[in-house]
């Protein structure tokens, strides 16, 4: 699972194809069996009291697991997601980015499978962790 | 499982608690094991090609579960989501409103159970399924 | 979905390709959108105090569910579960068979999903959800 | 989250609350975050051509996230499954133990959440991974 995408190239696709959302979202880092991914978190992702909204964190976790996977096999557009789970176990601090630590766990043919542990940055506790599985596009 | 709430008692709640999203959710029904749910899809919830984005379909199964649960167990805005599985199946009509129809399955001291089927309007055959678990706080 | 197979021909196919526990099941019906599948409850699916042990349970949704898709597609040794969803919501009553009532929500090309409520026998509110997905096999 | 039972004591207490199951598994270590569980792959646990069964992954896996709670919290076998997700990855290894490696990411007053990896013994790549939430009885 060598990585065939670096940083600016996945943030460049992001761009390309989720215009509306991409702002939101950084690459941190292409890690050895994932990526690391920021919610750059704005008003339109709280929730009264200040706290991230559950769309929000769903949300980033759909888009790490998704670069996790087009960073090992290219941009390919058209993977879509076809299963989330996701656990929301502490409440995220108020007004502070996300980060989102993905691994990939498998990379088959038809499906690949990663999961995401998602942080408010400087906690050392997790708010939620998510599992998603993808669909590959035939070649 | 008598609802305690109508849809003008809920809607009302929804635009009290999450003022920011409220707009974007109709309550059409309260039904004898849950409630239907509109989202009113704006160009906020696109993707490109007209579809409907997964963290909106997310958004719309967790806010259904949620009003099924108030429905009976009346207003009380702190029981929070805990865990959610959720299976994209079909890719949703262009810019057509979604319809969750949500049963509750358990409503217990602790814990909540309800799940929901996603449809584009006007569509037999759903764009997604999805289970969620609500926390219930305590008296 | 117009069932290719009927009630002896499922109970046929299990006990040829799942001997070891082909026994402890039977096909009650095919219906509209799925099948009925029941778990003859013995000493090994019990718990301490005579409940229904979780792996009986997730063998149970995962045979129903299973059998929903081979109804409608043919005998098909080789569809595999890919991801399961259970949600545990009452105990089992105490040496009593489970009944799972399962739907088809989708039969694709490369993946099936269904999902299941599971009743003890007699009992109205279910003791357990499940969602499942298959891959099925290219032709 | 300082373990407070030891790899005797889980044995032990395995042994104790489920005789009929507790001679297939065996506690491999308590580790920084969780626990490391082998499964003692024998006939029971097998489907045609030797490979394991998904009720015994499933199994595995329950097992595991139970015994990393415990670990924290002490005995008390009145803890119980509310939710698992489970993805099936990869083709268990014929006839070869399995062994789940599982952290625990919550433990909180009434809910507690772990995830696992499962391998066929010797082999790097997960066959499966699963997240289950465990329900904790007040004091």
């Amino acid at each position: 699972m060598t990585p065939v995408m670096d940083i600016p190239a996945l943030d460049a696709f992001l761009m390309d194809v989720f215009p509306q959302v991409a702002a939101d979202f950084a690459v941190e880092d292409v890690t050895e069996d994932g990526v690391i991914v920021r919610l750059k978190v704005g008003e339109q992702h709280l929730r009264p009291g200040g706290t991230v909204s559950g769309p929000s964190m769903f949300g980033l976790a759909d888009v790490a697991v998704y670069l996790a996977v087009l960073s090992r096999i290219g941009p390919k557009a058209l993977s879509v997601t076809t299963n989330c789970s996701i656990d929301f176990m502490r409440k995220p601090a108020a007004a502070t980015d996300l980060i989102a630590e993905c691994r990939l766990l498998k990379l088959g043919r038809v499906l690949a499978v990663g999961d995401a542990l998602l942080f408010s940055e400087g906690n050392a506790k997790p708010v939620a962790r998510a599992t998603l599985t993808y669909s590959i596009p035939p070649k």
